[in-house]
């Protein structure tokens, strides 16, 4: 059997990263044939997320290139942006990249890197309508694709958007076999994931909790001159 | 407000550990008032896991007691079962826990630590029927409850899993608080999650896979002497 041609897979941390963004897709993609994952930050060394340490990352600047480019969100997704030297590393991979890709918040990285100007893409949805600073058309949809941009929602939404983009680069049969593998058959215990459908009183205590950030996300993407 | 009663939350982790086993529950456990979440593994320091590298890790020994017990599952299942010194920290942890629990192959560490005897538990669809020969009753459940005993399906069950413990422990409320602030309202693009529903040829190729390691659990776990 002839070997699988390399795919050459980088997520780009930073401080902040909430990690289920990028665990959930990493244990998707890195299941894919020929996949050879990179996990890097800017200062390459350690990133903390949530209280687990990702450890031995390389810099981003020593990743040559990339096929698919993974930006995942979290709550430094502000300082994130607003981080001259990280926007330019995201710009340098993505313009190399076949796939350039987000779960989360990350889509608002991609948009201050300019890289979603006209495009369509999803975010999570306390923070969707912010794509439009970007230029950037907001999607509600769980996974959204603009061309070679594959965007994903929430924290979550990061597995659903990993198979999807599996089945663009390997077939269904393997994305498949790895969604069987990972037994991903979700049977939430309550419908509570999206605004339309949690209890009034869930929601206000989510908007409650993520509202304080609002502010200083607008006012770091003007820091980065990436508003339109 | 009263600060809430701290919730000490233990993951016991092991070489071979499938990471999204133990990522996606620790994203939603984390969050719940008065977490103070600790990963942890026999020899502390650092773990690897499908590529991943997850540091500062302290030693299981020097954990003194837990509220809930958190075994994740994975391709080293078959060592961890057969380390005597493990299955000790599991059963020691077990004994103090309000909560012993598992996602994915894990529940066959807890029954080779012999803490599954006569319970019904949840395990991997492809590894399931093995919790027999450990006194258990296996579960075809997404998560199953048995007393204080909580078990996931295959590795991204554990989400479900975790929002019924955080149902559990911190009321439902805040379990679907978590779940908003998460996004979890799964789309997945394709309907091949469980054996049930999975293309033929694709549970084939899984079962392929899979196949080769049944022989080596068997002996690892009558090597553990915990063979009923």
């Amino acid at each position: 059997m002839a070997e699988p041609q390399p795919l050459n897979i980088v997520f780009a941390l930073f401080p902040g990263v909430t990690h289920l963004d990028f665990t959930g897709p990493h244990q998707i993609l890195c299941r894919l044939p020929g996949a050879k994952v990179t996990v890097a930050s800017l200062e390459g060394g350690e990133i903390e997320a949530d209280g687990l340490i990702f450890a031995h990352l390389p810099r981003l600047t020593d990743v040559e290139a990339c096929d698919v480019l993974v930006v995942p969100g979290g709550f430094g997704t502000t300082e994130a942006m607003a981080n001259p030297a990280f926007l330019d590393e995201i710009r340098r991979l993505a313009a190399g990249a076949r796939y350039v890709t987000s779960v989360c918040t990350g889509s608002l990285v991609l948009g201050a890197a300019g890289l979603l100007k006209g495009k369509r893409a999803a975010c999570h949805w306390a923070w969707r309508d912010q794509l439009s600073l970007f230029g950037a058309i907001p999607d509600p949809g769980r996974v959204a694709r603009d061309g070679n941009v594959f965007t994903g929602g929430g924290v979550t939404a990061g597995i659903d958007f990993a198979l999807t983009i599996a089945a663009e680069i390997a077939g269904e049969d393997v994305a498949q076999t790895i969604q069987l593998a990972v037994e991903y058959a979700p049977a939430p215990p309550f419908n509570a994931g999206r605004p339309e459908t949690a209890p009034a009183r869930v929601l206000e205590r989510v908007q409650r909790l993520y509202g304080q950030g609002m502010p200083e996300r607008l006012a770091a993407a003007e820091k980065a001159g990436a508003l339109v």
